[in-house]
C-alpha cells in the first residue's frame, strides 16, 4: 500500500465540452488540478479511452438530457492504478482497472433513483483524461486475457450486451438459446461473442456483404441481409424451425422493433430495446398489445451495475474472448477526429484512443 | 395401487359446447362413455369446478380462437382418484388431485408449441363433467389446507397470479417488493394473497366501497378508488415514495395499461399483460419506446407450468392462504346459471359449482 | 395420433435378474407379455441400451439395496415410438426418446420420498428390453444431433453430470468457474463436455498417459497424473492461481474426497459426491468440520429430474456435444459379456447394447 | 454535499486490543486522531455497536487467528453520517449507516481471497469507536424501520442468517420450506424471523422453558427442549411428516452435527455451519460420506457480502422485523462489562453499547 508522493501528477489535460455544444469541433483540451489522495482515493493513469455515440449525441447536444457544462467527457476507458490512500487494500499500484458507466451503481438490487445522475461524462467527471482520482466501487478490474484498448470498450457496449443476456443475474442465457443480433455495432458483436461462448445459436442482420463476412468470421450461424429480405422477422422465425429467437437484440428502435417483435419466440422471447429514442412514434412501432400477442416479453436496457460487470470480466477471461477494436488507433490530442470518425460510421468495432 | 373394478363408473355427465355457440345457453349436459383404464391412466371423480371469464367467453364464440365443437368445457376443476392403472405409482386412489390449465405443460423450459393446443376446455377435453381419466403428468395434488372448492379454482387464477410473480422461477416476488393489482377478480385477489405471503407491500385499484372493504380486509397495505383519482398510476408512485411498483398485473389492457407504465416502478418494475385482448387498439394504448421511456419490462402472462403448479401448491400450504370462494355455490345442473352469475359480475371471488 | 394395430408386438424380449443374484451370469433372457395399449400409454422400441456400474453392482447383489426379485434390469435406453394411446400428444410414433433413471422424478421441486422407489432397474421395471410401454412423464426427446447410441447414456451418467454443475437450476455452472473431474468415467466425461460448453476450464486427474490424450483431445485444460502427483488436490490449487475448482465431481469417494477437498475454492467451492459409498468410513474421510475449515459445499447427488433432463437435451443440442461411446457394440443378446466387459474396466466411454 | 469543517471531530476515543489479550479486561479505551476527509471518504458517527462472539473470542485470544495487535475492536455498528468528501454522492450528511463485517466483500462473485483480511475488528480497524471514516462500499443505509440500537446487530448475525436462507442469491428459503433453528442466539433469532417471514415453518430446539416462550412468541411452530429430547433430529423429521428440514443452520458444531444431519430433509436439505471450530474432531462428528447417505448439503457459512446486505436492508423493511434487542443496555465506557455480560450468556437477543 502505497500514498501519494512526489513523483505523481497534480494536474491531467481532459476533454471538456461546454454548455450549449454543436458537435465534436465543441470539445476542448484543458488541464485540471488533480485533488491530493485521499484514504480512499485511487489515483489512475487512462491508457486507452473508447467512444460510443452517446458521446457523439452529447457533443450535438441531442442526447436524452444534456451534460452537465463543462464536465470531462466520455464514459469507457482502461488504464493503471498509479497510488492509493492508505485504507485502500483492493487494489493496488500496478493494477489495470476500467471505469464504469454508471458511477454508483455498485449492485444489482440498488434502486436506479440512487444511481441516477451518476453517468460518466453526463453527470460525473468523465474518462477522457490523462488521471483521474476514483473510489473503489467505481472501478473494475481489467480481463487479464486484455489489453488496455481491448479492454476500452467493456464499459458501456460490452456490459450492456451482457445485461441483455443476463437481466441481473435473474435470467442465464443458456446453450440452445438464439440470439439475434443487429449489424455490427459494440454491442451486437460483444452480444454475439458472448451467446456463443455459452453455446448459443446466433442470427445476425446486417446489410453489407463485408460485414457479413465479419459476422460470419465471428461465429453468426446464420447472417440476413436485410437489404435483400425486408421482412427479416418472419425469416428468423423461419430459420429457427418455426421457434424464433429467445433473446433479440433491438438497436434500431422504429425501423427494426416491429420486425423484431415477429422474430421474438411465442411465449418466452425477450425483446431488449437499447437503442435512443429517436423516431419511436411513428405509426409502425408496435404498441403493447402486440406484445400480449406475440406472448413475449419487452425490456428497456441501461448498461448494468458494477456487479454484473465483474461478473462478466470473469466470463471474458473464461471464454478467452477478444473485443473487436477498430483498426486506426488515435492519440489522445486526436479526439474532435475520433468522434468525427465515429460519427461518419467507418469504424468496425470499437473506437479507441490512446493515452501515452 | 389398484385397477377398474364393476364398481367404478363406465359413463359421465359432462357440459358440452356445440359449435357456433351463442352464448351460456348453447351449453347441454350429455352422458358420455368413460374408456377403459389404461396402464397409465388415472380415473377422477371431480367433486368441484370453476369458472373463468375464458369459459364465457368461448359459450359466446367470442375467445381469442373458438372451442373444438362437442368438446366439454371448462379448465378449472378438483376431486379425487378413484382408481389408477397398474403403472401408477404417485397417485393412488383416494388422493386429492386438481386439473392443470395446459395439460401438456410439464416442465418451465418446454416450448410454447409443444403445449399450444392443451388447454382444457378449449383444445382438449375440459373439466366439467364428474368423472374423467387423466395422465399423471396432468393432474397436481390439491394441497392439504384446503377443501374442494377453494383447490377448484388455483389451475387458472392462481397459477396466472403465481406466474406473474415469479416468471417461471428466474425472478422471485421479494419482501419489500410492491406489487400493484387491479380489481377484485380472481388473479388479483391471488396475487395480493401471496404478495403479502413472502413481505410485500400491495397497492390495488377499485371502484366501490365495498370492495376497498374486502381488499383491505384481505392486506391491501393501500386502496385506490380509481373513480375518485383518475391518474392513479401517477398515485401509486406517490404512494411508494416515488419509487412505483416492482410489479404490476394489468388485468384492463386498453383502459389500464398507460397507467400502469405510470405506475411501474423506474429501472426494474415488470408489467405483466394477462387480460384478453379487447380493444388494444386504441390511441392511448403506450407502445414499447414508451416503455422503453419509462426503463420498465412489459411480459405477456398465459397461466404457467405444471411444475411451477406444484410450486405454488406448496407455498400455498405453507402460507395458510385460503382463496376467496364466492358465497353463492352452485350444483351441477345449474352450470348456465352459475355462467350468467359470473358474466353478470355479482360475484366475489371465484365462482364453483359443487359435483356430488 | 395412433392407437394399437395387429402389426404392433405382444411380447418383449428381456434381460431379468433373479433373487440372490451372484454377477452377471445370473442374467437371464426372457420373452414377457405386453398388456394392451392404453388412453395414455406408449409403446416403445429401444434401439440402444447403455450399461452402468450400478447395474453391475446390482447383478452383484452389492448395490445399496437390492433389485426387486425378477426384474428387468437396467436404467439407460434410447429407442423409438411405436404407437400411442388416444390420449398422448406429446410424443407420436416415429418420435425418438430416452428413459429417465427416476421414472417419477418429473420436477424439481417434487420431494424424494414421491420419486424414491421409481428407479428403473431397481424398483421399477428397466431398459434392457426389446419392447416396452410408458408414460408420457417417463419419456425424454432425443437430442436432434444424436443417434440411439449416443442418446442411451444420457440418462444416468449425462444427468448426474449435468446435476452436478446446475444444482436443480439454483447455480449456473459459468464462464470462468474452474471445474474438476476425475478419470475417464461416463459422469467425468458428460462434466467436462458440459463445463467446456460453457466456458469453463477444467482440470482432470488420471492415472494413464492414454487417457491422458483423451482427456487433451476432448478439451481438458490441464490433466494431472495422480500417480505422479499424489498431493493433487494441492496441486489442483495452484494450477488455478490459488483459487481452487469451483466445482469438483468427486467420484472415488473414501480414495479421494481428502484431496477434492484441497482442490475446491475457498468460500464457493461445491465437491459433488457421486460415488457408491465403498469405503466410506477409512480414518482419511474428512468429516463435516473439516469442510467448515475449507469453507466449502458438500452435496450428495443422485441423478436429476426430467425437467433438468429437458434443459439438458436443449443445451446438448446448443453445444454440439457428442457422447464418447466404447469402439466395441454388443448385441443383445451379447449383455452378460457387455457386464463383464465394463467390470473388467476396458472400455473408454459410454458400454452400449444394441436392439436390433 | 459538505465537506469537513471546524466542528467536526478530529479525534475518536476507541476501544483497543492489544497483542497477547487476556479477555475483556485486556481492552483499553484510547483516544486516536482522526484522518482528514478526503475526496471519497464519509465521516461517521456511531451511536449503536453490538456484540458477538467472535469479540469475546478475540479478546481471549482464542479466536481462529488473532487479532492484529492493538487494532480498534468490534465489527458491528450503526450511526450516521456527520461529513462526506466532495465526490460522494450516494450518502450526505444525515444519513443512517451500518458497517458490514468483511469491509471489502461488496459483491457477490468476488473471490475470497480478495476480502479475506478486511474483517473489521480482527484485520481492518473496527467499530467500537465514536467517529471514523469510511469508504462508501464499506457502509449500508439503515433500515427505514429500525433505530441505532436495533441496526447496531445486523451486520454480523442478520447478514449470517440471511446467507444461511438465500446462498448468496442461488436459492430463495420458500414458503413451505422448514427452517431449524438452535437456540436463541442472534443468528437463530433472525433467521427464524427471516423464514417467517416468507411463509417458512420453523422448528427451533432449546434447553429452557423461557426461551421456549421467546421462541413462540417469535413465532417458531414447533419448539424441542433438546434436554428433554436428545434424539431430537430424529424428532424434526417426525415433526414434519417425515420430511425433515429443508435448512437447518447448525451453530453448536461437534454437539449438533449429528442429529442436524438427521434432522435434515432427505435429497435437499442444507446443514449450515456457522458455529466456530471449537470441538470439531470428536468421533461423533459424521463425515461426508454420511453426508452421501443422508443425500443432503453441508455448507460453511461466514457472513456475506454487502449485495446481500442491501437485499436484506430492503427485506426487513418490507416485513417490518424489529431485531431482538437485550434489555440492558450499555454505556461507551462499560465496554469491558459488556463484553462479560455477553460471555455469562446471561442476554437474550443482541447486546448493545449505546454511544452519545
Amino acid at each position: 500500500m502505497t500514498t501519494s508522493s512526489p513523483s505523481f501528477p497534480t494536474t491531467t489535460r481532459a476533454w471538456i465540452l461546454p454548455s450549449s455544444p454543436t458537435g465534436p469541433s465543441s470539445l476542448t483540451i484543458q488541464t485540471l488540478p488533480l485533488p491530493p489522495l485521499g484514504q480512499n482515493d485511487i489515483l489512475v493513469h487512462f491508457r486507452a479511452l473508447s467512444l460510443n455515440y452517446r458521446d457523439i449525441s452529447l457533443s450535438k447536444g441531442t442526447y436524452t438530457r444534456p451534460a452537465l457544462p463543462n464536465l470531462i467527457q466520455g464514459s469507457d476507458a482502461a488504464g493503471c492504478v498509479l497510488a492509493v490512500g492508505p485504507s485502500v487494500r483492493l487494489f493496488k499500484p500496478g493494477d489495470r482497472i476500467m471505469t464504469t458507466f454508471w458511477r454508483d451503481w455498485i449492485s444489482d438490487g440498488q434502486d436506479v433513483r440512487s444511481f441516477a445522475g451518476s453517468d460518466l461524462g453526463g453527470n460525473m467527471e468523465g474518462a477522457f483524461r490523462e488521471f483521474g482520482g476514483f473510489a473503489l466501487h467505481a472501478l473494475v478490474r481489467v480481463p487479464e486475457s486484455l489489453d488496455y484498448r481491448e479492454a476500452a470498450g467493456l464499459p458501456c457496449a460490452a456490459l450492456t450486451a451482457w445485461e441483455c443476456l443476463y437481466d441481473r443475474g435473474d435470467r442465464h442465457v443458456r446453450a440452445g438459446d438464439t440470439v439475434l443480433v443487429q449489424g455490427t455495432g459494440g454491442v451486437s458483436l460483444f452480444a454475439l461473442q458472448f451467446a456463443k461462448g455459452v453455446g448459443g445459436r446466433v442470427v445476425a442482420t446486417t446489410s453489407s456483404g463485408e460485414k457479413e463476412e465479419l459476422l460470419k468470421k465471428m461465429g453468426a450461424d446464420v447472417v440476413i441481409n436485410y437489404r435483400e429480405v425486408q421482412d427479416w422477422g418472419v425469416k428468423v422465425k423461419e430459420l429457427t424451425g418455426g421457434v424464433g429467437a429467445d433473446i433479440v437484440i433491438d438497436v434500431g428502435g422504429a425501423s427494426t422493433v416491429s420486425q423484431s417483435l415477429k422474430a421474438a419466440r411465442i411465449g418466452t422471447g425477450t425483446i431488449c430495446l437499447i437503442g435512443h429514442l429517436s423516431g419511436g412514434h411513428g405509426e409502425d412501432v408496435p404498441n403493447v398489445w402486440d406484445v400480449r400477442q406475440a406472448l413475449c416479453k419487452v425490456r428497456s436496457v441501461a448498461v448494468s451495475s458494477r456487479a454484473q460487470f465483474e461478473e462478466m470480466v470473469r466470463a471474458i477471461e473464461g471464454w478467452g474472448i477478444k473485443p473487436v477494436v477498430d483498426g486506426k488507433i488515435w492519440k489522445f490530442e486526436e479526439m474532435k477526429e475520433a468522434y468525427e470518425y465515429l460519427a461518419d460510421g467507418r469504424h468496425i468495432g470499437k473506437v479507441v484512443v490512446d493515452v501515452v
